[in-house]
């Protein structure tokens, strides 16, 4: 981004390209060069390069006149004598793989309008424009001064431009540093060493991680940039569900492979801020790392559940009625949909798809729960009901028993289209992010909490499926077989 | 690990083996089958492997009579009719490369305790002992069931074991769900869908990630699984440290590459668990999936810091003294004596290598900032000077002077033996962890902070190093050059 940066503005400097080089001499004024791209993070290449003579390809700025960028400086009005830092050219940060959520301190684009709008004053230009135009006046916390001040640049550096497209894609989800506390308590957003929260009065706080990985949680042939961050998020948030909390905000930390670019990066960030939007959380920051492999998004979440009202797994008792929400086995299909190269708008396939990469956390399920106050038993489904209804009963020390018909499959069609059942579809099916609830009968019809079975005596975590179970001779598994 | 529980106990049925197989009657009782590798998480392998003529290798379990795991089904007395469950063998969990750090549903050596000890009820034995023998009676929160009760066996999972694992090494920094609230508020650790954390009054959430993956923040030849766990928690926790938060817990997402065992997993834990202890921190859970590169570990970190006196970076004003803890320049000291193939034992480089591999967050200093509750600018160096100055600056909207000759960097004849000078090594080296500060002169001496400059007008983010600065044209930048 050197280069880019270079060319824009004076084709003489060219060569600055892309290595690191020795400065001759060293007296006064710094430039942070590009890392060495082999160098572990935190101990990249960084050297001098400063006016004088040097044995490298080009020579200084200062020396060259040049007035575009690094020439010299203003003072800011009444900010103290004028030219205190002349002759130094600042600091064009090295390029790093790793870098937290936080706007870059110098925007290729902002270097670019210094060169032409000279006469505003660094800070009233601190105000960002967003890549898309956008006026983002609250973009302007830490690490972020807006067009570069003369005397100074800033090549924006790969990584900060992906986590710029990031933030921008991530929009109003995108909480600045200067906003006020918010709904979920928001203080401080993006672009400082840690986001702050202000807790609501009477809550504890929900706090939750998760992964996804391409190759082992998504295939980015199926699941666009944009779906994965919807997809990431609605996950995370889903646990935050299962405990009851309402969500305040999300940090993420991404390893990116090489191709994923800015337009990857803002696709991201529009679906990490749809879901997050929607759920009214903010974006607070995260870490940006290369990866070696495929794509990478692990999402923390935080949220908060009014104190001693957290749906735990291990509240299950004996006598207890057993309910989930929703319909189950859906995600399932819409893997063996595609699995098998169908269509994704396929109409009758469309929901399945839909679930699979758009999971819709039951957060207002969970907040009602958690609001009743009454001893609940509660999970989210994420590895389906077979997996994961055993991990509550053990929790809680009890057995349950489920009746087979009563599972919440998909449409009957849609199943045999696959040549599953809907009952095997919702014992197997992972991924639907519906809620496990384990509580009193009348929980019956409390949003759509449907009863499957009921919790019985027995060794912790075993599961009798009650009636025929139609799934298991299913052809349907044969294609699990390795 | 299916095989080892079969095996231990009895060999008849070693052919149980790894592979999911068809069962040809599915009636009643489920069994969850090992998993078809490359299926995606959340969806893979799940079948019925019920008593009756299967198509497989072997007879099921209670058509042999077999007693030792899987036989007859016994009630826990006073929890209903006995026998309610009967016939089933419980649940097996599918291999799974994403799990949330709770503890196994059913351990291994529980399972083989259980073919031991019939006689306890299932209940009363919930109390898991650790791996290492440790009785640890508060580890039997959700999730945990302890040793199988008769009737039923759960095979103990790859992945859950490394969790297991993980959680051990952990030791006491490990938060379990029966704990009270403690110091950092933590109302349930590891175990459920989210950790629950209570605000301590009058205090703000500090949060924020951090990543280290193979290749790009370490190499594993240098860095020990257990030194890992030391290092990245050491590294999130100077997040909060510059932030003036307390710790109050984390959270590890890991990717783990093949090779990666339970002894790997043990000693990342008990790193983990030494860094969280020695700040009154605790491991509240996480995730653990399959790396398809090398072993990453992303550290969440939540601490508390009394509201309205977090350190931001965008309090710098002109006039302020600028102040670093510390040395600077050792962490990269350590990594150009390791770069160079030098004995990380050997003396003059050892407290060099100790910070590389071992950073110690600057909690103390963050603390005391913040009770003071003055206006002072804060980040930590994770990056180096040359390139963290920059942000705090800019975040500020100033620039600064800084005098190479105050720079505190490593002793002299460490930087001399590696062809630096203290100074380069204390502007450019990064991962040392110390703290930035930006305000009142009278800050001097507090804890340990030196002055290295002043906060100066200029352009936002840029630099002046007066005097001379030695380390620019040292050799030592040579190995950097691609």
């Amino acid at each position: 981004m050197v280069a880019r940066v270079v060319e824009g503005d004076d084709p003489r400097v060219l060569q600055l390209g892309h290595r690191p080089r020795l400065a001759a001499e060293a007296r006064e004024g710094l430039l942070v060069e590009e890392a060495a791209a082999d160098h572990l993070e935190g101990h990249e290449a960084t050297q001098a390069d400063v006016p004088g003579p040097v044995d490298g390809a080009h020579a200084p700025l200062a020396e060259q006149g040049l007035e575009g960028v690094g020439a010299q400086p203003t003072g800011q009005p009444g900010d103290g004598p004028s030219g205190e830092v002349g002759g130094l050219r600042g600091l064009r940060s090295a390029r790093r793989f790793d870098h937290r959520l936080q706007a870059t301190p110098q925007r290729t684009a902002g270097a670019r309008d210094s060169a032409r709008s000279r006469g505003s004053s660094a800070r009233s230009s601190r105000r960002c424009r967003g890549p898309a135009g956008r006026q983002s006046p609250r973009r302007t916390g830490a690490d972020r001064a807006g067009p570069a001040a003369p005397g100074c640049y800033h090549a924006a550096v790969r990584e900060e431009e992906l986590v710029d497209e990031l933030l921008a894609g991530a929009g109003d989800a995108c909480a600045q540093a200067s906003d006020g506390p918010g709904g979920g308590g928001v203080v401080l957003g993006p672009g400082d060493d840690a986001a702050l929260l202000a807790p609501p009065a009477g809550h504890t706080a929900a706090w939750s991680v998760d992964d996804h990985i391409e190759g082992v949680h998504f295939r980015a042939a199926w699941c666009s940039p944009r779906a994965l961050g919807r997809k990431a998020v609605g996950a995370a948030l889903s646990d935050l569900a299962a405990m009851g909390a309402r969500p305040a905000g999300a940090l993420l930390a991404l390893g990116v492979p090489k191709g994923f670019g800015r337009n990857e990066a803002r696709a991201l960030g529009l679906g990490v801020g749809e879901k997050l939007s929607a759920a009214r959380a903010a974006l607070l920051g995260g870490n940006v790392a290369r990866s070696t492999a495929g794509l990478r998004v692990s999402v923390s979440v935080l949220g908060w559940v009014p104190a001693g009202r957290g749906l735990l797994r291990g509240r299950a008792r004996t006598g207890d009625a057993l309910f989930v929400s929703g319909t189950l086995g859906l995600a399932r299909a819409g893997l063996l949909h595609l699995e098998r190269g169908g269509d994704p708008r396929e109409e009758l396939f469309a929901p399945a798809v839909a679930r699979l990469l758009d999971p819709e956390p039951r957060l207002a399920l969970g907040e009602t729960l958690a609001a009743r106050g009454e001893r609940v038993a509660c999970m989210d489904l994420s590895d389906g009901l077979a997996r994961d209804l055993p991990r509550l009963l053990a929790a809680s020390g009890v057995a349950a028993r489920v009746d087979a018909e009563r599972l919440p499959g998909p449409p009957a069609d849609l199943a045999r289209a696959l040549g599953e059942t809907p009952a095997a579809l919702a014992w197997v099916g992972g991924e639907d992010y519906e809620l496990l609830v384990a509580g009193s009968h009348e929980l019956e019809g409390c949003n759509d909490l449907r009863r499957i079975g009921c919790v019985v005596p027995g060794p912790p975590g075993a599961v009798r499926v009650s009636g025929e179970f139609p799934g298991a001779r299913a052809k349907g598994f044969d294609h699990l077989a390795p």
